[in-house]
């Protein structure tokens, strides 16, 4: 925070979406009073009467499972659980671990070659058919077997047990646990498993599997006897609405690059052949195994996992497909139900006419201001900036009229920007310094990827664009900078007379002799300490030549200046009203001179000339007054 | 805005998801130095010199188009129009038609009976194979020929003229301007399309069709040779994207509810058998139609029209798909690609201990604010407010402390609220006041949907929740509540004395009965105004019973509250200071006794008791300076 105003901030290329915020870690687990717990509970109420539809009994383990088990739970992408039912019942991910193992492909293979062997179009056909592309016997898409067969293939490992090795690392660092395998399910898929193996066989015919099947055959029949609960599948599917990030456990599950191809295969072919109806009714991208578990995701925002062993004709978990279709209705959560939210992002905009600097100007100066201030446009964004918001962001640039000649953008309220939305602005910038225009950004410190993007689209003007880390050094550089366009800005390294302080206006000849006479000479260097906060009370002081600053520690223990001083005016008066400590700390800005009106000199004046004393006192009033009001103002604007 | 204190705001069912915002309406055609517009002139540039594909030649009609037509539009959902190429080119609309008809049947027929006539999941075929589902003989999905078919049979008339007036009249408003026939097209449509009138009769067949099918077939034909542009096509995707309203003309084009509907069929079943590999590769809903045009949407953000007329084996335009695949690729917009923004709702929380109202409070008021503030518990939250965010500021409530009696939630940062968000906080809000706890919210006037989700959720209690106008109310009926639970507050109707005054804290009694005589003991009756903004200079008040507000005009032009005065409070002093006009109006809050320190008596005793002046001077610049630092920290706060 104490860079010299116009220093650019360090680039930093470390990608940090969102800005950081005060909330604490909560809690793993939510307590009753919580509306999302108590929307869950009756659901879970209403729907537990639904008894329709059958276990699965494909394979005779699945076939022992309680068909009235049934658990839901809800993970947020940071990480909250709100779950009721049997979420710690333990079974089979089955299919549901179909879109995780197309994840790790993806990340062993790369998606060039992952594309080579498996397609990603909806089959319109049962989740055990055959369903390869005519030609290149190419799987239709990773959700069906032959896909999802695959898929195992191409993950790391030539051995059952490499692979497998590899498949429960996946699995559990989705889950944030380490899972196991159902040994017996493991072995009844596998000694029931000729469909598979059929299959398996006819994709090495295509050499869609480029070795012997068995091994991967074998660590399928694993992959989907792996052991899990409900709150798992909430988990695994929050590390999906996160980015790939498991949120309890901070471990990167799978890249973020990859997170979208895996629920796009999810959005379109995840639900069987009823993928259609899922995405029309409820739609989340989601994959259900036939255990009764459903795993469904909505991006950025959370993750919902249901069990219950019931199924429909498709496969689909009949009480799990219910409560998806009811958060989803219940809370008009539907993926396609976007309202315009972007269109707010201005929050303001205004020239310097009307937002100030806390510098304390001369007449001049300030009629100057007043005349052609509009030539600096001050932009406050807010929200979340996309490509939509950024878009109507940059129209501050690209609608600007002729005479602006400067924008200053305050981030201080944008809560995140995408990398479309850097891009987009750094593109804008590019095109306004080109046309020799200025512009500079206030307090987007929590965005590092946007210098870096403001970089590449600019390479050799990028330090044309300046950063400042709060609003009153951002507006000072500009006002300096268009009173230095107008020729009007007197040097604080100019001297004044002892006559020409502000507060002492309307002081005679006589007045300003004794004064003289009474006020101390002092000097001081650049970054002198001249007062700190917490000080015992002393003098206050006249300066004549050179610039001084007012700083306070915030809340978040971050140093902001709250006042510059030049040359004629006044700092310190409030120990000579009531004896109090100091309340700032004051530094020089380079060398001073000052005089300094010490507290027996000032109380002494009382007696002395209590004619003088008035003025200083009124003089004094009507600057705090006037400050005041500004400071009014400026809260107002603020909270306006 | 001058509403008392605690008087909940009007509640109003109107729902109106985001503020307005001072952004001006946008000039409907971008400059060329917009990034945007540079973004889609790249693209066009890089993919003129691709010249795969081929022109459609199964009516001999589209055989004619020049195969070098290009043009991109894009079309923010607000109403900005970025375009590129040959935008103005009339084609005719064909399959794009498709989802339009769909939603029309909607709107005509109900959701219910539409689901009965055509489903809804991807077939995996090609776009004129017949897909009729086992045993119903119901098409697959709107956007196969035999489902688009039965979508036109469904809208209103019964007549091939009544139909296609119903049908030009919805694509009409989607494109914001009167679209018209290409009569030739449609000529060979007709007498070319034996395979669209067997499939009609096939539906017939299955009492899909429940009429003779040739109106329909007809209206069918009309409606694919509906003439358009790439402009239409851009303007209509941006009429979905904005939620079905066109965003140039602001009329509903389809109602809300349905554009959902619309939005799934295209995203899994829009680009004819490539619909898997579009949502893999795009990630946005889109539909393509054979005479070269494709229609992109990105929900809430923005629509995509392009027009090319060579066409890729699946019958999407060649470079249509690439311009549409490459805008995903280079700013990240797939559906699927949501970083998790919404972390930071939370913009600050805080207790009153640090947060305080403009009123200004006795000692021990002001110690029982420091000792027990944090019984109230201020959050402000920010951004956009759906599910998942809202579900972050309801954590507030379930995870509060059992001594925070009172939760003040501020929107003033807050963007935007959906209707799931509002039903969450609802709920908590229930909770809270049920185990005794108060609830107030401060500037959501925005929100009008708020109040009546409040309503439904907690019919009895609704009332308990407060509305403030503005952050210095609801501060102080926070800690007014907070002051009467500790009985503590002290009723502006008690009354003060004169040496009980702020400004007169160490005048001795000789000095105060030099006041009692020159002071104007005055009376105001409740609303009375004492003074205006520019009245001419006056006397300074001091308050002995009774509460005045002092009130400024914003930008805005709204009145915003910047002071309460109690008894033993001064107000108006400026004038004496620098004779200025008054800087704010005071109005009396109920009856008020008053003393008036006039002008010319202020003056005079400046000669009569130069020491009582200096006194009053003195406690002046104290107070000024302690409310100049209160605000100063609070300006600091805000931009924190």
């Amino acid at each position: 925070m104490l860079d010299a105003p116009g220093t650019p901030h360090k680039i930093n290329a470390q990608p940090m979406p969102a800005k950081k915020t005060s909330v604490k870690k909560a809690p793993a687990t939510a307590s009753s009073s919580s509306p999302i717990q108590r929307i869950l509970e009756t659901l879970h109420r209403e729907l537990k009467s639904n008894s329709s539809g059958e276990v699965a009994t494909y394979i005779p383990e699945l076939g022992k499972a309680d068909p009235n088990w049934f658990g839901i739970c809800l993970v947020t992408a940071d990480g909250r659980i709100y779950q009721t039912g049997d979420c710690d019942q333990p079974f089979t991910i089955q299919s549901i671990s179909k879109p995780f193992i197309y994840g790790a492909a993806l990340e062993d293979k790369g998606k060039d070659k992952v594309l080579q062997k498996v397609w990603m179009e909806p089959s319109g056909e049962a989740f055990n058919a055959i369903s390869l592309r005519p030609g290149s016997g190419k799987p239709e898409n990773p959700m069906i077997n032959a896909g999802a067969i695959t898929s195992t293939s191409l993950v790391e490992g030539s051995t059952t047990p490499q692979k497998f090795r590899r498949i429960l690392k996946t699995l559990s660092d989705h889950a944030g646990r380490k899972l196991d395998l159902d040994k017996e399910v493991y072995q009844s898929e596998s000694s029931t498993g000729h469909r598979n193996r059929g299959i398996g066989y006819m994709l090495r015919n295509f050499d869609i599997l480029e070795e012997e099947p068995k091994p991967s055959l074998e660590a399928y029949f694993m992959q989907c006897a792996v052991s899990v609960t409900c709150r798992d599948l909430g988990i695994m599917a929050a590390t999906l609405a996160n980015g790939g990030v498991n949120p309890l456990t901070g471990v990167t599950a799978v890249a973020r690059d990859h997170v979208e191809n895996i629920l796009s295969v999810m959005g379109s072919c995840g639900m069987y052949d009823a993928a259609g109806e899922w995405i029309y009714n409820v739609g989340m991208p989601a994959k259900s195994g036939v255990a009764g578990g459903i795993l469904a995701v909505l991006p950025g925002q959370f993750g919902i996992g249901v069990f219950s062993p019931r199924l429909d004709a498709c496969g689909n978990s009949v009480r799990g497909t219910e409560v998806c279709r009811e958060i989803s209705r219940r809370f008009a959560l539907h993926m396609f139900n976007v309202p315009r939210l972007s269109a707010s992002v201005v929050r303001r905009v205004g020239g310097l006419s009307h937002t100030r600097s806390s510098r304390l100007r001369s007449a001049r100066e300030m009629e100057a201001l007043r005349q052609s201030g509009d030539s600096i446009r001050v932009v406050e964004l807010q929200g979340d900036l996309n490509f939509g918001s950024a878009e109507l962001a940059v129209r501050q640039f690209t609608d600007a009229a002729p005479h602006v000649r400067e924008i200053l953008l305050d981030f201080s309220h944008v809560t995140a920007m995408d990398a479309s939305a850097a891009a987009i602005l750094a593109m804008a910038f590019a095109t306004w310094v080109d046309a020799g225009r200025r512009v500079s950004i206030c307090r987007c410190e929590g965005f590092s990827h946007f210098p870096e993007a403001i970089r590449q689209e600019m390479p050799r003007h990028w330090q044309s664009v300046v950063f400042h880390p709060d609003m009153a050094r951002a507006l000072e550089a500009a006002e300096n900078a268009l009173l230095a366009d107008m020729k009007l800005r007197r040097h604080s390294s100019q001297a004044v007379k002892l006559g020409d302080c502000e507060l002492l206006a309307g002081v005679d000849a006589k007045g300003l002799a004794t004064l003289r006479r009474i006020l101390k000479p002092v000097e001081f260097s650049d970054g002198d300490i001249i007062m700190r906060a917490g000080d015992p009370p002393g003098g206050m002081f006249f300066i004549l030549r050179g610039k001084a600053s007012a700083w306070i520690l915030t809340e978040s223990a971050h140093e902001r200046r709250v006042a510059t001083f030049s040359p004629g005016m006044n700092f310190g008066e409030m120990a000579l009203l009531d004896h109090s400590p100091r309340s700032a700390e004051v530094r020089a800005d380079g060398p001073i001179e000052a005089l300094e009106f010490g507290l027996d000199a000032f109380h002494g004046l009382e007696k002395e000339d209590p004619g003088l004393q008035i003025i200083l006192l009124r003089n004094l009033s009507r600057i705090l007054a006037k400050r005041l009001r500004e400071a009014n103002l400026e809260v107002g604007i603020l909270l306006s």
